[in-house]
């Protein structure tokens, strides 16, 4: 339909990376565009810790899964739900910051969440490729030491990015058909086999580590199991209360 | 840098549009888009309703703060963060799904906001402008109501597009300096009086409703009254129960 849209619909997760570095003056390009996303009452709660220590890295990627794009990729990003420097401002017009509420919890997690895909549509539109590393949150702990990531700021996902050196297929994404309802929420599966076949199909035909699955059936193992348990009393911990 | 970054860098939020509708083509065209965003583990836990009946759009529009624009704008959307699917394919596969983790409500969360940031960005890039509407959070038990949304699926906010007729100027983001960290978390606040003078200056200056205010000032306020405190308790009965 245009080039940004051709952009957005030839995503990919890229975990193998060209040695090439990303230059800081891209890193800086990148940044900045995720900070023209929306935010919520104009908070800006996000930061964003580049990290580079190899150790470091190296820590991060065993935590995550093991994932060792996460050492090897040129760049690596922790992006934080960050209500700290609202704190600051608080505290700057002597005012108490009034924290806890699962609403703040949301608004946080969202405006990180749309900068972080604004800086995803910008990498990839300077030519790099990048997956998103929600895995720092099998042991969030570990990262928030490691980074001296304070309280009111928690790790919600890492981003590698670099100049991709595979060429993956796309994943098929559920059709418009059941993503989009009209006037009230109706759930539409009538396309859900015929979207289970193609998903079938993909998984058939990968280059790589091909496998026997359906989009259902992957689903239902991942919401079959207790889903990181430890993250409610980690962030109760860091001041994120859910009150 | 390029013409995807200059169209990042290019957006602010747009509340008043020409009457001239956006075909349904291009409705599927942003939904398409939208499903491209990287989704955690391939669950693609949200849902887009498309509301149009005037009616249900001026409750929305009411409760939301008022915020005309629901009612008024060419097309209004609701993003839902939404587990039923998932629920859905658990039972397909004879399985029961696990519910009520706190680290599900992240997933579905940072899922929805993914999605529509893509959506935001396909919009612009068709020549539309637009507005999230966090407000409808203000009333999520009637906001569920209206759309029959059911249990483990929460609206996450709407957006408002259309093709624009105002030319807001856009409101200056933090610094990269005080967004990147190096390594590891850096407040850095020493370029935080600068960011409230530009703050103030735009305030001032800009065409529509100056005022006096600055960054700090505007975030003091709304984080030191509680936040939507209804939000928990929905939420819960919803079947996010923060476990």
């Amino acid at each position: 339909m245009n080039q940004v849209i051709d952009l957005l619909k030839n995503h990919r997760s890229i975990r193998k990376f060209k040695p090439e570095t990303v230059s800081i003056e891209k890193v800086h390009a990148i940044i900045e565009a995720a900070g023209w996303a929306a935010t919520s009452n104009f908070i800006q709660a996000y930061t964003v810790i580049h990290v580079k220590n190899k150790k470091t890295r190296k820590q991060i990627a065993d935590l995550a899964g093991p994932q060792p794009w996460v050492e090897t990729s040129p760049l690596f990003l922790v992006f934080c739900a960050d209500l700290k420097r609202a704190q600051t401002a608080c505290l700057y017009e002597n005012k108490e910051m009034v924290s806890g509420y699962t609403e703040q919890f949301i608004i946080s997690t969202v405006d990180v969440a749309l900068a972080a895909q604004n800086a995803m549509i910008a990498a990839e539109s300077l030519g790099l490729g990048g997956v998103y590393i929600g895995g720092i949150r099998n042991d969030p702990e570990t990262v928030c030491k490691l980074l001296k990531i304070p309280d009111h700021v928690y790790p919600t996902f890492g981003m590698c990015l670099g100049y991709p050196d595979e060429n993956q297929e796309q994943k098929p994404r559920l059709p418009v058909s059941m993503v989009l309802n009209d006037e009230y929420y109706q759930e539409s599966n009538t396309d859900l086999e015929k979207y289970n076949a193609i998903c079938k199909a993909y998984y058939q035909n990968r280059s790589n580590s091909s496998r026997e699955d359906t989009w259902t059936h992957q689903i239902s193992v991942m919401m079959t199991s207790p889903a990181r348990p430890h993250m409610k009393a980690f962030l109760k911990k860091r001041g994120f209360e859910f009150k």
